[in-house]
Parts: structure tokens; C-alpha cells; sequence
């Protein structure tokens, strides 16, 4: 779904879409006034004896990088969990609707509804957008009574579970089937439960305020540290230190919350796509909805 | 459940509430007097022929900073999955009581109350406090018989059990889907084991111990070794470091034992009125209980 | 399958094939361009006030290498898990395969096609090439059908799913063997499932670009940092730090994108090759393909 | 069960029980020594053209850091996972008896009997220690039989299955819940397969050979490299260093084998303990067994 | 299984078995020859204007370092990897033995002996061995059908799960125990199917001959750099720092590849052997073959 631009290594240099670079760029322009600072002031302040070498900026830059470096796979973690419920609900819905075909193909058409307003519905809450639209589409009045629901993706999953124990009770189904398709509607309960913990569950708040404390702070006393030694060339070296810091606490930050519409986060729009044409093909329908591709900007929603 | 203040990049650097920093304030303190100590001794324990350098140092905080990290990982290993058991048991709850509507409706309410029970029960079981109130509030008289037990939280899994067991004995389930809903009652009892040895096993005792006291001598030691290089900047210097050391540990040590009343705690109260609402909504109850929402300080209990 | 040449650590040293030297030996002349530059201009920058030094390189090399350690283990994981996936659909082939010739042996020939056509048809798709002839070797004109849908391996999937209905419609299979195959079909759905994530979720956009940039810039600046110590060593000492970072940053690229024909990605052929072996011998038929082998590069497809 | 002190951070500073401190010091001593050693030898040695300085020290500590760092994650992975085998076993044991209850309450006391049994003797099994009083307690003159073989934990299990199997052979039992029983019993020879496997399988000996050597060879060249620098503060420094590497050393070796009697191994005669009040609180009993607690050294065992 | 020498910490330094040490001794050697013409070239070199100095080398050496700590974790998890396949093996044998002996125990012997052929067969398959001897000894004449095939281990899997189908097709056990049982089987698949995955992918060619080069080339040139500080100390700082990169790096080749005859490869013919002796028990036999010890050389097979 997502197309990355497989550019030659020199044209990727100097990209500008998809980089945290705008993000930082006021944050970069800060520490350039600093290291000018620092190289006007230093005869003044060394006079008054104050000094800073690099010695100990060196120990502490290493503790941060390594503490980034922790804090950077906590948030991809938490990425790479997001986009695997994402992908065991493509899964789920892929199960369920293949057991309905197989084993009651004449209301195969109303567990597509109700799969897809699911995905639709989880995709809103996850988001806190509006959800009428797409459920309205799906499930046409019923939606109403979901949409005032506190948990409204939980209670569609309900009516697909309350549509399969009629099966069972009508004798559509045996006990047996019943409890094979259950299994894949806990898969489901998995996935939804999944993403809410996520989307419930911050990292501990304060590492991040600990880092992005200790990353300026640092980043703002560099200057003073590098100028004894380099002089005119504090700026060229401390606005780089400060982008490759700065831009690993930044996109640790949009990682940690993979529910949003950034450019590094799931591109559930595309997802929720891409499951409906899914099941729609699975179901034999003609007039399936267009596959998503990126902008020029290779950003999906 | 938690709401993350999303707030701007520089506001939050001088964010008070959430930060470890008022745990630490005294030995920042403490190591703000070693430096001034260092800086005024300076001239006499060098006529002694007394000198530190930085270079061990740093050796030194880059192996403290290594192992730092690999203690933080393992704390927030069990933060994480302490969370995770939580999020598994709102699944949990829900396919049970998803499964009690669909196959026997009007047991439906009972199957709720013992799972809240379990649920309230297990909070206070892991935080140690006093579970007369809620029980009573699910179980009406039979909770005294579950107070006074030693694992009082299994008692009320056996009870849904044999609740189902009482089902299929007479004759309302099947075998088979009394084996379905039995299998979901497993994932109970790993939730609550889960969590039982969570909160049993800390991290071995003698990790956090041998951190601490090379922090802590590392943070004493380091003005002298500063002081030499800095002179009236050390104090700066050595409170920055200190602070990274020092809150990286404090915080470890919070997220080790997650089942407790701190800032960076599980909210767990919150999570239990999370699953009541669920069940509670689930079975088409009218007057939910109130979402809870973090008060002033950002906190959840 | 793949035959790893296990050389003399000697021989090793001087190996050309399967390393990713040629393709940064551009790059690394670059830098020695680069080093000869530094060399030669010392003496007239120096006097204008601009000098470099290595202590700030120190810091930021560190750092790098930790970040690049960082983006090497997610590459890899990926890696890992398309080659897990790959393994895990070799597993459920078998069981199917060895499920069908115990349950409904004069069908199993049919099982064998569909499942070597779903096998064949997921490489295809992974790798965006035309899986027309492999389908037409194993469905004879049933290929047709499939080729144009948009997710031809899930529909492979469902029309095994339908024999499967067929045979408990036939009463060839009780209700119970129906859904022991039946759970294997979903092991199918998750390879299919998690291979398609693989390839549709990159690494975030944003990280190759930062890690690609420092790396760069830092490889750029490096022998200007070196000069002034190494002077005419610094061509030897900057081309191989250079080349330490830019084939570790090179290779983890290659590895986030499993599916495709470089060196280091999937065999997947190879694999295809080896679970038809497998699934045809099970069968009892004679004329079983040749294994296949790397070819003199020690490459295999 | 494992009562951590929960003490003030100043406190814990100078707690001697519990740290591995005492294990090190003899090894500590010859380090102060050998700073003496320098100390004196040092303008002798010196005036032979020999020296040494920190700069290659450096590289090499932070180096053995990192391996340090690996070989503790792999220990403490070890420690965890047999923790983890543990806390299954008391799921198990539940879920056994739980559905035990259900379904054949009559017989509830003899499965009891036979998962007590279990565990005290998987307990020994690990430790090596005789079985013969625990077993005898459970099972009467059965113990005999088991004592003599040669995987008599296994055994216990088969006597159980054999139960089992009575059951469903008597007509007590459909297939049905035999089949759901007997998915737990795999979960039994699921934790003894586990720690067995943990038991018999070390880390590969040449880490533990290679990191012990590199540490022990860095920790006595160390005082000779700090002392052209530091001159009379050398054994300070040397022996702090020393203790922060040799401890990592010596606790990563206790974590390695969890199944002992040292300190920071896992308190198996509590675990049993607890399950043992589990199951028979389960079971109704009255004169359930006093819960342990650590002594006086916060110790269990 | 294996018994680790749990020898004194002193002695331990002085191992020979057990340590890569003997493999990597002619490479120190010519680290030490290095070294000394590093420290008669000195001052010819140097008059050249050709210098070295560690700086570089130290940022260098910290990176190589944490890249190995990284290819170290890797190569370690494919090792325990394929040691908990063999752990899963055990489970797996134990439970369909288990199964075996309380559903049809009159056919115990059968499965136990198409249980130990598929064993040690798949040891024979992993190591490129000759299977003859072990599977006559269990199959008898059958084994010679077996041989010749492309995939044999698989293969007696295909028996078993014949056996099981005609149980069934005889009446002996009903729909719901073939499953039970089948479900063992899907697990001796998965093992199987692990074992070969990671017989043949290696970890991808590239990153070992990286890290080799690196380690190489870094420490034949470090001598160069360490001479103009150490003068005559430098043999013996060069040959530690070499002796813990390289033994690192051979250790880890080592564990790459678990399937082999070294030493610290796994020992499946005490694994076989151990499976063997516990279902032969099981079934009752009372001439089951010796456990295997290691050796003098603390080595087993």
C-alpha cells in the first residue's frame, strides 16, 4: 500500500518530503544563533573564567545516544505493534468471510457489512473522527444505535456474534462450526483490544520529557563546549550534532503514537481500503472502490 | 484512558508535573555542594598531590550509561507487559460475555458481575487494599465468603466455572461450547497468574542495588574529576549529568513494580471502570458509570 | 538451500561475491577524493581560522553507530520475519498436505495443485511479477480466473476452502476434521497476510533518511577531522571508517525489503522449488524437480 | 511471595545483604593491591621505557561494556523465562483443577494430589535433591514407584494422563472434555520440557570463559594505566571500576542457573508452596500450609 | 544434559577445552608480529611523515564493538532457537506418547519407535549424516524406504500420521482424539520445519564478512596506532584488544551455524539419546540405554 520512493542514494540525500527536517528547522536555526554567540562571547566569558570542554559533553553525548537509542525502540515497537494488529485484522476478516462463504455462503453478504464497519468504525475510534459516514454506508439505520455507543467497534462485533448464534439456533450451523467461526470473532476482540491498549497506553511520560529535556539542554550547551576548539567551524558541527539528535527524539515522538495522520504514522485510510476490496472480491462484487495510492508527496492517509 | 498533554515542544521543557525531577531535587542538591566543595578544595588537595582526571570517568559513565539502559529495557519489559495483562483481560471479559449473550442471554447479567468481581478483586489483590467494598457492590452477601480467602481472586474464576460447569449439567450448553467458553476461562487465570508474578518477582534485587551505588558514587566522585577542566562551570555540568543519571534510575525503579499508587503507575482504577462500562453496555444497561478522566496533574489512579 | 561458502577466514578477508563492496566502491572514492582534498588544502584553510577536530567526530560516531545498530536490528527483524513466514508456509503445506492424504487420499492431488499454486502465486505477488505460467503449470485454464483479480493468492486460498466446504457438504468429512483443516487453512491466511505487511509497511521513510544524511555528511567531513592528526594516513583511516558505515547502512537497506532479487533478499524461488519437492514426494509421484542450487556467485534466486 | 525492601535510596547504599558485594571481595582486594603495586613500582617501571595509558583502556572498557551488556541480557533472559515456566505451572495447575471441579468434583482430591506432586517433584528434579518426603507426603506408597526413574516428573504426568484416560474410558467424560483436559496437561509437559531444557542448556561456556578473562585481565592492567594520571586517588578509581565490572560479571553468572540456592535464584520452595495453597484452597481444605515469608536476610529459598 | 565445569573463578581463567582460543591463536600470533614490527618501524615510518594515532581508532574500535555485540545477539538467538526447537521436540514426543498410551495403548510400541526414527532422523538430515544404522534399528526393513527420499524425516511423519488415519478408519478412536492427536503432530511439523529453516539461511553473507574485514583490518592496524603511546607495552595491549574482537567474532560464527560437530554446537546425539530413554520409560521398558556425559573434554556430541 505504501510506496517508497526507491530513489538513487545522492537525490535521497536531499529530500525534504518525508524527512522530520521541517519539524526541527526552527529548533536548528535556535542552535545556529547559539554557536554565533558562543564565538562572539568566548574571549569575553573566558576572560571572566568560565570555561567548558568537550571531555564532558562527550561522556554525556554518548549516555544520551544510548538512552535515545532505547527510546527509539520502545516507539518503533509500539509502530510495528500497531501495524500488526492492522495486519491480523486483514487476517481475521480474511477467515471469517472465507468460513461464511464456505459454510453459509447466502448471508456471506451481511458479515462483509458488518467486517467492514468494524474496520471503519475502529479506524474513527482509533482517530476520534466522526464514524456516521461509513457506517451509514455499511449498515445503512442500524448505524444510528452504534454511533452513540461508548464502545461502539465492540458492539458491532456483538451484532456479528449475536448473527452467529442465530445461525446456531436456527440449526444452520452445528455447535461445532459455530465455535471454529467464534474463534476467529476472539481474533477480532484481539486486534480491537490491541489497538486501544496502544492507543490508551503512552510510554511513561516522563522518559520522554527526561529526554527531550536532557537533548536541548545539551544540545543548547554544545556551542560553548566545541568553540575552544573549533572556532569558526561551531556551527557547521554543532547544528549537525543537534540535527541528528534532535530529529531521533522528534521522530521517536510521532512513532510513539501511530494512530494519528502524520506522515510516519498507519496509513489506516489506505488499510481500511484495501481490507474492503478485500472482502468485496472474496464476495464476487463487481464495482470494487479504487486501491489507494500515495500523493506526490508519497504521503497516505 | 490517559491523556497524553500533547503540548508544545517548549512548554514541556519546564513541565513540573510527570517529571521525576521532585524525587531527585534533594541529591541534585547534594551533588551541587560536592562541586562548590570541589571547586573551593581545589588548590589544597592538589597541593597533596590529589588529582582526578576525566578520562576514567568516562569510561566509566559510558559502562554505567550501557548498563542504565539495559536496566531501563527490562523495567519497562514489565511495565509493558503488566499493561498488556490488563489489555488482555478487557479482551478477555469481553469474549466471555460476548459468548454468555450469545448462547444463554439471560445468564448474561451474572456472567457480568462475577467478572467484575474478578476484575476489582485483582486490583486490590495486586495493590494490597481492601476489596470489601466493590465485592460487595458485584456480589451482594456471597462476597464476605471470597474476603477472607488466600487468593481470593482465583476463588471467583472457580465460581464462573462452576457456574458454566452448573450450564452444562443441566443441559443448556453442549460439551462443546461449554470447551469454548472454558478456553476463555483460561485466559483469565493467565492474566492473574500473569500478574501474580509480576508483582512477586521484582527484577533481582542486587541489579537495582549495584546500579544504584555506582550512580550514586559516580555522581559523588564526578565534580572532582570536572573541576580540573571547568573550574566554575562544573557545578552546570555535574547537576546535568547527575540529573540524567539520576532520573534515569528513579524512573526505572517506578516502572519495576507497576502495580502501585505512583505517577507512572497503572492506572488501574481507571481500567477497571473501563471494563465495567464495556460489560456493563454490552448487556444494554442503562446508567454506565462515569468514564474517569486524569485530574489537573495528568494523573490517572 | 543456500549453500553458505564456508572459507578460510583467509579467503574471506579478500571475498568479492554476496559482499556489498561494489556497490558503495563508488561512494567510498568519493571519500578518498575527499581525504587527497583535506590533504592538500591543511595548510590554506588552516590559515584562514577554520580547523576541524576529532574529539566532536568521537562523540557523533558513537552515536551514529548506535543509531546505525539500531536501524541494522529492525532491518533484520524484518528480514527474520519474511523468512519465518516463508518457513511457516513450508509447515502449514505439510500439514494440509499430510492431512488430506490421511483424511481424503484420492483428493489429495488436487490439495497438492492448489497449494503449490498458492505458494507460487504469493512469490509473484511479492514481487510483482506475471505468475501466469507457474498458475497454468498447477490450474491448467482455472488460472485464467485468477490472474486478473487484485489479491490472487487469497483467492487461491478461498477456492481450497471451497473444496474443503465440498467435501463436509459430500459428507466426506465430519464437522470436526472439517475445522482441524479448516485451522490449518487459516496458518496459510497469516503467512499470506503477514508477508503482504512485510511488503507493503517500510522501516518509517524518515529514519533510512536520517541515518542515510548523518551518515553521509559525517563520512564527508571525516577526513577534514582527521587531517590535521594522520596527515598522510588519513586516506587509509577515512576510507575504512567510511567503509564501516556505508556498507552497514547499505546492507540494512537490503534487508528491509526481503522480497526482491538483490543477494541478500528471500530465495524465493529456491523456497517454492523445495516446498514442491516436498508436497509432490508426499504424493508419491516420481518425476520430482531438481533442487535447486546457488549458482558460481553463490547467489540463488 | 519475594518481599523486596522497599527502603530509602540513601539506605540502600550500604545494604550488604542481597548484593553480590561479598562474593567479590577477596577479588576486590587483589585490585587494591595491585593499585598499591603500580603505585610504588611506578617511577621503576617507567625508567624501563614501560607505560601504559588510559586512551586504549578506554576503548577496551566501553568495548567489554557492551559485551558485558549482551551476556547480562542473555542471563537475565534465562532467569525470566524460568520465572515465566513457573508462573505457567501455577496456571496450569489451576486450570486443571478448575475444570477438574467442574466435571469429576469427586475425584478433585486425587488430581490434586498428583499436581502437588508434580511440582515438589519437579523442584528436585532441578535442584538434584531427593524427593522421597514430599512425594510420599502426596502419594502414599506410589512414591516408591517414581523415585527409581529416570524422569520421574514426566512420569507423575503420565499417572495423571492415566487418570485421564479412566475417566473417559469409564463413560465419565465425553471425548470432548477429555480433549480439553488433555490440552492442559500439554501445558504440564510444556514447563517441564522448559526448565529441563533451561537446566541442561547453558549459555555457550566460551562467553562466560571469554567475558570472565577480558574482565578479570582489563581489571588488573587497569590500576597500571590510571596511574601516570591519578598518581594517589589510583585505587580508588581502580577499585571502583572494578567492582561495577566484576559484579555485572558475577551476578550475570548467578542469573545464568536459576534452579539453585544461591540468592538471586528463584524461590522454588515458595512457589511450591504457593500453588500448594492454591490447589488445596481450591479444593476447599481447611489446614491449608503458613504462606513463606523471607528471613531475616530477605531471603527465600 | 551438558555439565558445565561450575569450576572456581581463578582456575576458570586459565581453561583451555571449552574456549575458542585454540582457533584464533595463529591470528594473535600474527597480532603479536604485527606489533613488534610496529615497534622497530617506528621511527623509520615516522621520519616518513606517516603517523597513527588511537583517536580514530577509538572511535572506530567503540563501533566495531557494539556492530558485534549486534551480529553476537544475533547469531546467540538463531543458537537458542534451534535449542528450544529440540526442547519442543521433547515436548511434542512426550505428548503424543502420552496420548498413545491412554488412548490406544496396545500400538504404544509403534509410535514410539516411528517417534524415535523421526528424531534421529532429523539429527542425521541437520547434519548431513548417514541415517541407516538409527532408522534399521527403529523401522527395520522400512527404513530403507526412507532413505532414498528427498525429504525422510518428513516422511516418517507421513507414517505416523497414517498410523493415526487408520486408527480412525478402524474405529479405534473417534473424529475428536484424531484431532487431539493431529494436533501433536502439526507440532513435530513445526519443529521440522524450524530446524530446516535454520539449517539453510544463514544469517545474510554479507554481515559476517563485514564485521570480519572490519575486525581484521582494525586489528592489524592497530598495533601502528597504539606503538607511538605504548612503545614497549604496545604487544601486549594489541594482543588483549585483538583476543577480545576476535574471539567474539569467531565465537559468534560458531553459534551462526548450531547444527554441526563444534563445541559449542548442539549436542543432538545426547538430545536423541535423552528423548529416547524418556518414552522407552514411558512405555514401560526396562533396558533403556545409558544417559550420554560429557566427555574429559567437557564435550558432548
Amino acid at each position: 500500500m505504501i510506496i517508497r520512493p526507491n530513489c538513487h542514494w545522492f537525490i535521497r540525500l536531499f529530500a525534504w518530503q518525508g524527512s522530520v527536517l521541517p519539524g526541527i528547522l526552527f529548533r536548528l536555526g535556535l542552535n545556529l544563533a547559539m554557536s554565533l554567540i558562543a564565538i562572539f562571547c568566548l574571549g569575553w566569558y573566558e576572560s571572566l573564567g568560565i570555561k567548558l570542554t568537550l571531555a564532558p559533553f562527550s561522556l554525556l553525548g554518548v549516555s544520551i545516544a544510548i538512552f535515545l537509542g532505547f527510546r527509539n525502540s520502545v516507539c518503533y515497537a509500539r509502530y510495528t505493534e500497531a501495524r500488526q494488529m492492522w495486519g491480523n485484522l486483514l487476517i481475521a476478516c480474511r477467515n471469517i468471510q472465507r468460513q461464511a462463504l464456505a459454510i453459509c455462503p447466502h448471508e456471506a453478504q451481511q458479515v462483509t457489512s458488518l467486517l467492514l464497519a468494524f474496520c471503519y468504525s475502529m479506524k474513527h475510534q482509533l482517530r476520534g473522527t466522526d464514524a456516521r459516514h461509513d457506517l451509514t454506508r455499511f449498515l445503512g439505520e442500524n448505524a444510528e444505535k452504534i454511533l452513540h455507543r461508548r464502545a461502539p467497534t465492540n458492539f458491532i462485533e456483538l451484532q456479528l456474534s449475536q448473527w452467529l448464534a442465530e445461525q446456531r439456533r436456527n440449526g444452520q450451523i452445528s455447535d461445532i462450526l459455530y465455535t471454529n467461526m467464534d474463534q476467529n470473532l476472539n481474533q477480532l476482540t484481539q486486534v480491537l483490544g490491541g489497538c486501544e491498549r496502544l492507543a490508551s497506553m503512552p510510554v511513561p511520560f516522563a522518559y520522554g520529557l527526561l529526554l527531550h529535556r536532557t537533548v536541548y539542554l545539551f544540545c543548547t550547551l554544545l556551542p560553548f563546549a566545541l568553540v575552544p576548539d573549533l572556532h569558526y567551524m561551531t556551527p557547521v558541527v554543532s547544528v549537525f550534532i543537534s540535527y541528528t539528535f534532535l530529529s531521533l527524539d522528534t521522530l521517536a515522538e510521532e512513532l510513539e503514537t501511530p494512530f494519528g495522520y502524520a506522515k510516519n504514522h498507519l496509513p489506516m485510510d489506505a488499510m481500511c481500503n484495501n481490507i474492503e476490496i478485500n472482502l468485496r472480491e472474496m464476495n464476487q462484487e463487481r464495482d470494487l472502490p479504487e486501491a489507494m495510492h500515495p500523493d506526490v508527496r508519497f504521503r497516505l492517509t
